[in-house]
């Protein structure tokens, strides 16, 4: 029997996993709640006990698997397999999870970053058709990312390839970001930066649009509120929007202008707008990209949903 | 005796050689003019004629290398080992490099496009020092580069990866650039590109600047004379120099931000201004690269001048 591979994705709210096929198929897939009490503690003792648990109702050992694969958030060490600061697990201190795992599992285990896990999956069986160089953008309450290159899930020097979200693209009214920077891609581009827009652009709209009315009126309005504005036609929503794909068709021009890839893949939560965005994005893409990567560079929607940190994480195991 | 490498920079106007050790230290060179006449047909005879003389001086025959690579200017065909449209060559038809030149010595032929191997020069023993996530942008004419990460140089879906001049970086008022679009970072930052600046800034200044008087007077503005204003202080020479360093490092910046390189070399006719140029576009960088980034990926002058493009070709002969 060909062996077997398991992937997790370790979120602050759940810990996914899956036992997959080495071509990346699911086999089987569950998840445990995340207890981050005791600063964090019980999070590995827990997917510890969980992986035991499903092996053993499923009557397999560990020479049924290739490897564990694991995407985490926070700093990782992929040499060491140590996770630190990952504030949303309240690990502030190093975790040696490898070797927790390792010495109570007995099968090698991987890991990476979460952004970088997700566009592996992505890459290896979503939008991406396993073609070599492929990248991934997901834009939720932050802007994330992941770049896969001539085959290589590309780290950098020191970890911080893959920053996407920190692409500079507004130079008029820069918005302060998280970062410490202004003007990234995130304080325009993700959920929290689509409603930053919509503020921005609210303030000198003068016009009866139903979006600005929500806005005076007080009311939340979210991402998929100023989407589904847009959608109907909406004026103020349409502004939000043509300037939404006007800085995230410019990034993806410039990440495709460095890197040619086959795919920039569009995912996270925002991604849910579909088609719509992929269109107004596509639109800026074809004016900024060079004539040669406009026409081989292709713009997709992410295929896998919540099961890319899984996948993803697998792949680790194969590399 | 370890095997030699044989490397080729193929230029419009002189073809340059070198022998090689494995290590990369050049050991002999020489160069040939470029004949481009009858459609460029004389080239490949003429560099196989200059391959086996110098053989046949130093007493070497085709047992003693390991390989030849060439960098070519055109759309280089790595697999075929061919090269099509190199206008500066008269190559218009598809020229069978490769073929010719291995039925020709016997030695194991390797090409890619010339940008590409002048990046992996700087990579291998110039300013990149040999780490595996390298990025190269040249500033001569045009603005051209190369990208290498994680050991690898990345060509993209359809070698386009790389197009570093095209980034676009000019939103306020972008110049047409010879690739169909605008506001690209070769109209703002290549030689050229520096007296475009120069001719626009010059047009609303109104103080007593030498430059402006060099303008007015119809004088031939380089981006070298601009440079040697802006060094002494020149008012015009400042502005022109503080608007290059904000579009270059912006692209530095978000290049850095894509794939935390350890190094981007600066290089090509353009970068001779030095550290003057290197301090203005650290100061951007600064302020647009992710944190963690700024700190990681350092900026720095080309190293091998002329000698990249030999030393780049000859590594392709090791990958």
């Amino acid at each position: 029997m060909e062996k077997k591979i398991i992937g997790i994705d370790l979120g602050g709210t759940s810990i996914k996993f899956a036992i997959l096929t080495q071509a990346g198929e699911i086999q089987h897939k569950w998840s445990i709640a995340t207890t981050i009490l005791d600063e964090g503690s019980h999070i590995v003792p827990d997917m510890i006990a969980s992986i035991k648990h499903q092996m053993e109702l499923l009557g397999l050992s560990a020479e049924n698997f290739l490897g564990i694969g694991m995407g985490s958030p926070g700093v990782v060490d992929r040499q060491e397999g140590t996770v630190v600061g990952a504030y949303n697990l309240n690990w502030k201190t190093k975790q040696a999870v490898k070797k927790q795992i390792e010495s109570a599992i007995g099968i090698p285990f991987f890991i990476d970053n979460d952004a970088n896990v997700a566009a592996l999956g992505e890459q290896w069986v979503g939008a991406g058709g396993n073609h070599p160089d492929v990248v991934f953008v997901t834009l939720g309450t932050g802007v994330g990312g992941g770049v896969i290159a001539d085959g290589h899930l590309i780290h950098g020097i020191a970890g911080g390839a893959g920053e996407l979200g920190h692409i500079v693209v507004d130079f008029d009214q820069p918005i302060a970001c998280t970062c410490g920077k202004k003007g990234c891609l995130e304080t325009v581009a993700s959920a929290t930066g689509i409603v930053n827009l919509t503020r921005r652009y609210a303030e000198s709209y003068a016009g009866d649009a139903a979006l600005k009315a929500l806005i005076d009126d007080g009311q939340e309005v979210t991402a998929k509120v100023v989407f589904d504005h847009a959608k109907e036609g909406d004026e103020l929503g349409m502004i939000v929007y043509k300037n939404f794909s006007r800085y995230l068709g410019t990034a993806c021009a410039n990440i495709a202008n460095i890197l040619n890839p086959s795919t920039i893949v569009i995912g996270g939560g925002v991604s849910a707008a579909g088609d719509f965005l992929l269109e107004g994005l596509q639109e800026v893409f074809n004016t900024h990209a060079f004539p040669q990567i406009a026409k081989s560079t292709q713009l997709a929607l992410a295929d896998l949903g919540n099961d890319a940190g899984v996948i993803g994480a697998a792949s680790l195991v194969l590399k």
